[in-house]
């Protein structure tokens, strides 16, 4: 074997970012001992003022072990001015759109690598729509959340556009969080008031 | 009225940060003009390299017209190396989390102002437990997103105990984010492939 074919075959297992062995490798492992797919997921916030507070990401449990992230991530959320607040960050509600759009998206990349699919680009505009008539207790009958979200993708790959909507379902069959803002997840409230 | 009084009268209308006079001005302007809380916020995304994809959010339409925020919001996804990825940013899923801690810490500060209890502190840790058997299309009885989503607040104010539970507990009962976690949003994904 050359070196020009050694770097033929990472080549063909980085595809599209994907380290496509190390992903089948990992998939053969969780096979193995389904238990490490077991993972446990962490935001800790933090109330600032008024409708302004930050959330700090860093630890989260999986494949058996306490881990942390390469480094700690923190997000400011708010309200605009509009909605009485400051706007030192976008709304709550806007970040749940967000993370549809990064959920979908990798799971495209990672998807399309596995089916040795390249993709040249994947742009997506989520919206939301909300009636505030819900949140602000002025109409019963409107509920507090979006009355429907859109997803727009625009994909381009070197496969034939079909090919390219087959990924994009795919992606949506195995999305945790279409799952999550789809179906609903049973949420507990503790509280202390030390 | 001397000068005195005008400041105890805005020291009483800003309560946790919260302009509370501004507050109730906007409900009664939007119980006159209800379609005025008809919103749709958007979030951006660009897909980059593998499981990591940045969001930018800035225009949403509210009270009529398209807006902006005061300035543009910029976040990356990915994954940990432990799930195949560069580890550019928190996983969607924590998102979701942070969404949900940011909502309803954002509807307690506006609660707590409209029934006059000063908070001193508020923090919470969401976690949420998912078995990537799901995702990983290992286990057809495993769901895509969280199985669970446990939310733990410590509360501080100059209110009893009683009280702080019951300002916690009309924040959730307003929640924009909780609500589409724990009941669903039908959401639709159009696919443009040029």
């Amino acid at each position: 074997m050359t070196t020009t074919d050694t770097t033929a075959e990472l080549d063909d297992s980085m595809r599209n970012g994907v380290d496509t062995a190390t992903l089948f490798a990992t998939l053969d492992a969780v096979k193995q001992a389904p238990q490490a797919a077991s993972f446990q997921f962490r935001a800790h916030n933090q109330w600032h003022s008024g409708t302004h507070n930050r959330t700090t990401i860093s630890d989260f449990f999986g494949v058996g072990e306490e881990r942390t992230h390469q480094r700690s991530f923190t997000f400011d959320a708010d309200h605009p001015a509009v909605l009485v607040g400051q706007d030192h960050g976008p709304t709550p509600v806007e970040f749940v759109l967000h993370a549809l759009a990064a959920c979908l998206t990798a799971g495209l990349a990672n998807i399309a690598a596995a089916r040795k699919v390249k993709l040249t680009q994947v742009r997506s505009t989520v919206t939301g729509d909300i009636d505030l008539n819900g949140i602000l207790g002025l109409d019963p009958d409107v509920r507090n959340g979006y009355q429907q979200i859109t997803v727009h993708f625009t994909v381009k790959g070197d496969a034939p556009a079909e090919k390219l909507r087959e990924l994009v379902e795919q992606s949506r069959a195995r999305s945790a969080v279409y799952d999550i803002i789809t179906n609903g997840v049973p949420v507990t409230i503790q509280i202390d008031t030390p």
